[in-house]
């Protein structure tokens, strides 16, 4: 909180778990302070301690808590078979796909073998997620409201993109990516458009 | 579900992400049948169109699921803000460990490798743990209530061993883990009580 009881958010503006936290906060319309963590500089400034103490990077719980207590718009469907489906695609994204391909793993992948990496972890994992939207999905995820699993969907897709993962077998994802990048919380909390983003990155 | 409504749990005896969900049926008492799939056979039997079909992986929805179709005894606190702490617990483990050190990445990483890898997961994400365990512990890891995140310390302190991290730096995650395993939950879903475990593993 800042003194004036505004929510901090560490972000870093190409962070897919700070993007999901970001359209959650957008999709709510809470104001928050972003304060810039670089994944990268002095090697990693989420290892310094009092970045540690502050305890990031879970960023589903963060969601689930915004939810409680922000419930409008509700991010989780009110049926308990409905949000099974929204946090089991939630939790493949974020368990099953993001972190065999974050930053703290490609590194220790090593240079040459980070594109293959991250490529095999994505499509592995897109293989599946397609599949079970071909069942869930209307005009999002899961129906036709935006729900965690979508905040989940969209910064995973900008991360195929980066990874240069071809994205014609998987029509669903696809459709679905594009109808929510065109909705405004998805567009205010993009990495193109954050306090940190390097000029060069900007659109 | 079978034929006679009894729910069916798709299980490998040594995955903790099935025990996280063995352990949750137990505490809810809820009767339940076994049908194994071997991770390590044909190839990874998980990757069968039968089972892909059925889409298992995603414990923690089932684990949310069974606790608000099955909410006695509850395994997340009513207050938001305790809530918010066992699911950052569950997160960093489930998201933040146990995904960068499972059968699929292991095996990528090629058979030398495996051992290192998988400890520098573990260790590093530990280390995070230990920090938020020495706030957020009573008897377990949130105060003195068993809760989702204690179904997901257990299974992956297993894993810790298997892979022999050395525990002694994490004396708060061993004194939780030890209270865990005294309760019969925690016994009875057990990998080496299962209906797949190998003789040569049972206990």
């Amino acid at each position: 909180m800042t003194e004036s009881g505004k929510p901090i958010l560490y972000s870093y503006f190409r962070s897919s778990c700070s993007w999901r936290v970001r359209i959650a906060l957008a999709l709510k319309s809470i104001d928050y302070e972003t304060v810039p963590v670089n994944l990268i500089k002095d090697g990693g400034q989420q290892f310094s301690k009092e970045f540690l103490a502050l305890n990031p990077m879970k960023q589903l719980a963060i969601i689930e808590y915004l939810e409680e207590t922000r419930p409008t718009p509700r991010l989780l469907p009110p049926d308990p078979k409905k949000k099974v489906l929204v946090r089991m695609i939630s939790d493949l994204i974020a368990s099953g796909i993001q972190p065999v391909q974050n930053l703290s793993v490609l590194k220790q992948v090593g240079q040459e073998n980070q594109l293959t990496w991250a490529q095999k972890a994505i499509t592995s994992g897109f293989h599946a997620l397609e599949q079970i939207l071909q069942s869930t999905a209307g005009k999002y995820c899961v129906g036709d409201e935006v729900s965690m699993a979508d905040l989940c969907l969209v910064p995973q897709v900008a991360n195929a993109e980066r990874f240069k993962v071809d994205l014609t077998p998987y029509p669903t994802i696809s459709r679905i990516n594009k109808s929510l990048l065109a909705l405004e919380a998805f567009q205010v909390s993009h990495p193109c458009r954050q306090p940190d983003t390097p000029p060069e990155l900007r659109a």
